[in-house]
């Protein structure tokens, strides 16, 4: 027999993977969790039936939404990561010795649990000692912290289902406070290409764009994500994505890097004209 | 009834779109060509069941493959563009002044009748005074011509099928004579991404290496495309096409444009760590 995952990209948008078998599947108390195994991407991992992460690129993704803020400000120490819980991102941020505290918040203990089990070279850095985990609602967490953190990376789901509240005014405001004034914020930022995606993006860029002096976007090639064409956002107290940077002190560091590098780094803010209209009046 | 158009991005993973209708099909002397019509992306056209352009995004491939190279040397003058069959890469150079005669060579006349008929805003200026167009083999076409073109644009399918002679070590060869000592070597470049598009990648790259004093490699993101990551080749025998281009002097134009703009041209340069890795040895 043939086994299909399928992910509909839009209501008339398709993209499948032939699948050897599905090793894993639960409903949590905040959604469904499904682990399937790929010839093409390995194992990969979804949540409510949609892509989080695979085998093959996950690289991309944690490269990504890591490395451009920290090679931004090599004087990070203190990191709130919301959500993430692959630990991927985690992994990443252990990387960097001048890292003191990883605090990280993630609402299903369950999507933990199941990434230990079949993504460790994924989830390899979660025991790190300088990592707290947090199984709350990151929404309320980040209300009670104030002038604490150097960076906060969002490492969510889509805007709708558990990772809502993550794109609201009230948690991008509480964001802003639990900053201190090197603060910089790194977000998943939805895709420029499919109207729905677009949408989510603009809401949740307008929901932004009040708090920061800076608000910059930046793009990946993530191809197992609707369209492949992948936006983060960066929303900075003090430091400027480009101008700020020192690639040779972060190449000075010796972290090798499947995906990102400091040339990226500046190209990966050069967005395509359609994407910077789209976003008109929503960066600074 | 759905009906639905699925090409195999490998023999693992499929990409689908819901179709309305279809409404041209037939075999020509050397490919299949269908041209359907779907909610998501309008009217689009395959060659042997390969997507080749959809009206939503066909603005992406068009402006990388011309103003990359058209922003490297403003005095550009004399063009030879092979396959372009619908007349996209063709409607781009001619908003030019400053390009006095493009060479368009396609093998399929059928390509370029079809895409008169379904697609005629892409197709708008092949009737341009200043266009030619030779229904011939192009391996054969640029053997009998010597430096008399500033660009060449490949603009061909993969590198099988009708298209397989355009990615050979004469074909680059006959290029390199066919070009003037300004001139310049655009082509599309498959992608990184999945293995049997990385291999064919890196075999056409082989085989241009040898010829030009400078080859690079730029990327795009175009969704319809297998993995979304989409390469093009540039070789070049004076210009670099970061050093030589002069922003201003190609913003002055005021050519409007939806995916390029001078900031991607220069971003667009910037591959990732494991596409600069399969390139090793093979860009200078």
């Amino acid at each position: 027999m043939e086994l299909w995952y399928t992910e509909q990209h839009t209501e008339n948008v398709q993209f499948s993977i032939k699948v050897e078998k599905q090793l894993h599947t639960e409903q949590t108390e905040f959604q469904r969790i499904d682990i399937l195994e790929a010839k093409e991407f390995g194992k990969f991992f979804t949540l409510d039936g949609l892509m989080m992460i695979t085998e093959k690129d996950e690289f991309i993704y944690h490269d990504m939404i890591v490395h451009v803020p920290m090679a931004t400000n090599p004087n990070i120490k203190k990191v709130l990561v919301i959500g993430a819980g692959d630990g991927g991102t985690i992994r990443e941020l252990t990387r960097y010795k001048t890292v003191e505290k990883i605090d990280m918040v993630e609402i299903d203990k369950r999507v933990v649990d199941v990434c230990r089990e079949y993504f460790p070279q994924v989830s390899c850095k979660l025991d790190d000692e300088r990592v707290n985990i947090f199984f709350e609602d990151g929404l309320k967490f980040v209300r009670t912290k104030e002038n604490e953190y150097d960076l906060i990376i969002v490492d969510s789901t889509d805007p709708f289902g558990p990772g809502e509240g993550l794109f609201t005014k009230e948690f991008y405001g509480n964001c802003y406070k639990a900053l201190n004034e090197n603060g910089i914020l790194v977000n998943q930022h939805e895709s420029p290409y499919y109207d729905n995606d677009a949408l989510a993006m603009k809401e949740a860029h307008e929901k932004v764009i009040g708090f920061f002096p800076i608000i910059k976007v930046y793009q990946a090639h993530i191809p197992t994500y609707p369209s492949g064409h992948w936006l983060f956002g960066f929303a900075s107290k003090k430091y400027h994505p480009i101008k700020d940077l020192d690639a040779n002190a972060w190449n000075e560091l010796g972290i090798e890097t499947k995906y990102y590098n400091t040339d990226l780094h500046v190209g990966c803010f050069a967005l395509p004209n359609y994407v910077k209209h789209m976003l008109k009046g929503l960066t600074k």
